[in-house]
Order: structure tokens, then C-alpha cells, then sequence
């Protein structure tokens, strides 16, 4: 036997939301939910930029210093966020939305403001992932509960999409 | 001179909505929508299926004989709608989502049902494509205002949709 | 029924080659080929840039009044060749090259002398597409003939290669 | 300051070579060069299913216990390598093979006997990668060679490959 253990893969969180334009809450979120995510031992996956959730998602995970992330990004000369551990570079824009849901066992959304973030919630419910959102406002919350029916949970903080993603992942 | 025209590039209207469970409406009004956009001398293009909404906007295209229509297939094994002249086979799967998208002047979107749809919507919204929703209900509308502002157009019939599209790509 | 033809779907050509260092020959070998694909019905869909193979593949079948011509581009701000009538745009850069092999039923490479030309014969021959090479010289032909078994074919000239795709999609 | 390191993103080396019909050699090169890489610090990427090079690159650096491994899969379906830490499921199929070679700062090949293969070491170099290939056969290498100018170094074993990349990311 070569490998020491029994299965190395770990289970992959996404976070996903505003990168240009982000809400302060939101960003507190995903900065909350990236140290707790990885306090779990579970990776951070997000689209990797510098930039608003993205950034702050990395930050929080990094403050746990056995914490594994990943970026993946739009394009070579995206700026990539410095709390990146494993940059992916997918050359395809914003189709790589398809990639970050398809590669995470849960996906966390902070906030619904943006095209591209409800781009990656329909994208994830499509591709029947879980989806948990976080701070989305009401028009969103009843948007997708619609669409989503029973894959949707909503969550009212960070800790408690943590308990909803452990739920899922268990 | 090769070349017999100054140039060839036809304007190309993506037509999207479900495909499982489309709308006997919505299939209605891909198939009017297939047929008016044809006649205008522009490509319709959908995700190539031949099912719901795909399978009727190329049925309705195909009434008019000049018609050219692309389908853009997630896999090498999907079904192609029989009214498709050209197959795009991405082998990507959703992604092939963005590719629709890109790929069109304007996307119509009849009724915004499902993920996928919603999905579509909005990265055409994050790719900066001008989007007319047809026949979409209240709470759908109301979401997308808000995502998309002046890039969105709503539409109450298919006609509508053709005068929204002319004053798009005229 | 609404159709008025049992099925519409053309058979796809692709015309693979270099686009910014291409050789005289094999440009003049694009450009009689695009026209011979067209005679014959048949789509040609290349790269879709202004440039080397792809243009000339492009204006060789425009001489043909009844042509299709696609054009399979890498990005949005790629310079469009003016004799393509449906652009696809991908932007996913180079792996739309194997977007343009999936949707072919045969891959015409005229020359082997780029990067992205191999890479595209090497995903044609891995997605079991038929490969005809034209005009290749003979370390590429001995390479690819190792690697490919009876799914390439080699010819010297245009109207050779059209009997090749003609013996394959008959 | 939130981040305790100033950079995070790590050093990402993909291997890549057969899966189905890999040569003896060429598995033992990617399981020692797995290793050798994982001792430097760099993570082991590669197209993560449980087969061939792939697996053998993923057993390799398994051996350190603080190794990184990527495995960037083709689809949701395919069988993951169990010494992979972290699956991107790409859902593109070979078009997967771009985003391998853009996520490396520099490719390995063991071997380039298969289409998948060589369509990697043609993409990375249209990518302007640096790649480094490992036991491969004359005819390849002088095509290769002939292919790449300078951004093409040839090896004779894992550890003159490691030199290789050494003197590329250094």
C-alpha cells in the first residue's frame, strides 16, 4: 500500500456572492464563514479574486492555520487573492461559475445581489447541489425557495449555516 | 475580392426557458418567437434539446425556409432537436450555459421557471447581453428588475418580445 | 407537423490550422477546401478569426452562395472573420478548441505547425472525430499516424481530402 | 491584519500522461515524481481519476504527509483518484485539459503515447507553459522539440525533471 490513508479527499465548501459591489454584511459573513469552514477541516472554494466575499472568504479561512483554499479563477490575469493556497486557473470566465458549484459538496451564498452570484445559486440548484443562503433579503429568499424547493435552506448567520452545511455533508 | 458581401456575421437571438417542464405558454411563446425571429432574417439559438422550449422555438424557426438555427448541446449524447441545422456540442455540460449567452445579440427568455432559465438570465446580465422576459410571472419580474435595471425588458407576447429585441439590435 | 423536413442538421466540417504564422500553402489549401465543404452542403466551422486558416477557410466556402459558415471564438474581443455568418462565442480561450472538434463530424487539419493546431488533431483524434490531414510534413505525419491508428487519413491536396470526408460522413 | 502569511498560493506542478494504456516506465517516472514534487512544497495537479499516471502521481506524493493533491475531473461521474485532497469537477470533459495546463506554473509529461496527452502538452505550450517531458520517445521529443523552441526541456528521469522545474519556478 502507497497511500497512508484510507481516502485524502476532503469535502469542499463554495462561497459565493458579490465580488465588486459587496454589502458589508455580506462580506462579515463570508469572512465568518471562512474561518469556521475551515475550522471543520472542510476546504474554502470560492472564484478566488481579491476582492469583495471572495477575499474575504480566504481571510477568515486563513485564520486557521491547518486551513486548505482554493481559488478558481475567471481568466490568467484575474487578481488572485492572496489567501489563496491553490490558484485554478480556468481560462473560460464566467462559465467557470459551473465549476466552483459542480466541485462543492455545499454551497454557501452570502447575499443574492448580484447577477453573477444568483447565476452560481441557479447554477448549484440545477446541478443538484445543496444550496445554503445567507443574509438574502426577502425578494431573494422567496425567489429562490420557489426554485429550489427542499435543496434550499436559509440561514439567518454564519453559525448557523454552519450547522446547515453539516447537515448536509454528515 | 474573395468575399461576395461586405459582411456575413447574422445577428443571433438566444431563445432560452425550461426544458423538462416548460409551460404550455412559454412553449407557445418559443414557438411564435422561433417563427418572428426567423422571419427578421436573424439566427435563433437555444440549447439545442429537443425538448420544451428549445424543441419549440426551432419548430417554430423552421417555418420559414431561410431560416438558419444553431442548437448548443451540453453533451455528445443529448438528444438534438430534429429543427437544428447546426450543432455546437460543448461536451461541457451548464457551462455551455455562458456559451448561449455569448453567443447572442439578445436572450429571450420565455418564463423563468427553472434553474437552468435563471441560471441563463443571469449570465446574460453578467455578461452585459440586453435580456427580454416574456411571459414571466410577477415575482420573477420583480426579482430580475431589480438584478438587471435598464438591460432588462419585459414582455407580455412574443410580438412584444420582436419589438424589444428590434430596438435592441437595430 | 410543423417542420417541413425530417431533420435539418448539416454536417459539420471543421478546418483546423495555424492562424498567426500560417504557410502559404496550407492558407491556399483552407481556402479551396472551405470552398469544396460548401459545394458539397456542408457547414465549415473553424477558430473564426480574422487571421490565416480560419479566414481563408471562410472566404473560400462565401464563394459558394448557399454556405453556412461558423465561427467558434475564443473570446468576445477576438477580431471576427467577416465571412462568418453564426459566431459562437466561447470565451474560454483555447479549450474551444475542443468545442470545435466535438461538434464535427470530420477534422480537416491543413498543416500541423501550431501548438493550438496539435492540441486541437490530438482532442479530435481523443473524442474519436475522423482526422484528415492535408499537407502536413512528414514528422507530423509519422507522429500523428503512431498516435492515431485508422481514424487519420492523410491526403495531398484539397480535392483529395474532400474524398476522405465524403468516405466518412457518407 | 487579518492573513498571517503574506502569500499563501502555493507552487502547482501538473503531471500528466496516459490513463488507460499507461507504460510501465511512465507510471513509476509520475509516482516518484509525485513524491519529489510533494517534498518540494508543490502541489501535484493532475486530471484525478483513479487511473494510470494520474494515480500513480497522486500515490507519489501521498508518501509526504504534508502534500497538496489536485485532481481536476473530466465529470461529475468519473471514478476520483483516493489520494486526492482536493476534486475540481469541471464537467467539460477534455476541455478539462486546458484548465490543467493553465492552473501550472509548469507541466510535467511522463511519456506522450496517448491523444489525451499529447492534446495537454500541446495546450500548455499554446499557453505558454514551460513543460518538461519525462521518458518520452525519440519520435516525440523531436516533434515536440520541433514544436516548442525553448519552453520545451527533456529529461531523462524524475529527478532531472525536478531539476528542470527547479530551474523554472526558482
Amino acid at each position: 500500500m502507497v497511500s497512508s490513508f484510507p481516502v485524502s479527499r476532503k469535502i469542499v465548501i463554495a462561497i459565493v456572492g458579490a465580488g465588486d459591489e459587496a454589502r458589508d454584511t455580506d462580506v462579515a459573513n463570508a469572512r465568518r464563514l471562512g474561518e469556521l469552514i475551515a475550522r471543520e477541516g472542510w476546504v474554502v472554494l470560492t472564484g478566488g479574486r481579491d476582492v469583495g466575499l471572495m477575499k474575504a472568504a480566504h481571510e477568515g479561512a486563513k485564520r486557521v492555520p491547518s486551513s486548505i483554499t482554493v481559488g478558481v479563477l475567471p481568466s490568467e490575469d484575474a487578481d488572485v487573492c492572496p489567501d489563496v493556497d491553490v490558484a485554478i486557473v480556468t481560462g473560460m470566465g464566467n462559465a467557470r461559475n459551473n465549476v466552483n458549484v459542480l466541485s462543492a459538496d455545499v454551497v454557501v451564498a452570502c447575499g443574492a445581489t448580484g447577477a453573477g452570484t444568483v447565476s452560481e445559486i441557479a447554477l448549484a440548484l440545477k446541478n443538484e447541489r445543496p444550496v445554503v443562503l445567507v443574509g438574502a433579503d426577502p425578494l431573494a429568499v422567496e425567489f429562490f425557495t420557489r426554485l429550489a424547493g427542499t435543496t434550499l435552506c436559509v440561514a439567518e448567520s454564519a453559525a448557523e449555516a454552519i450547522e446547515a452545511i453539516r447537515s448536509r455533508v454528515g
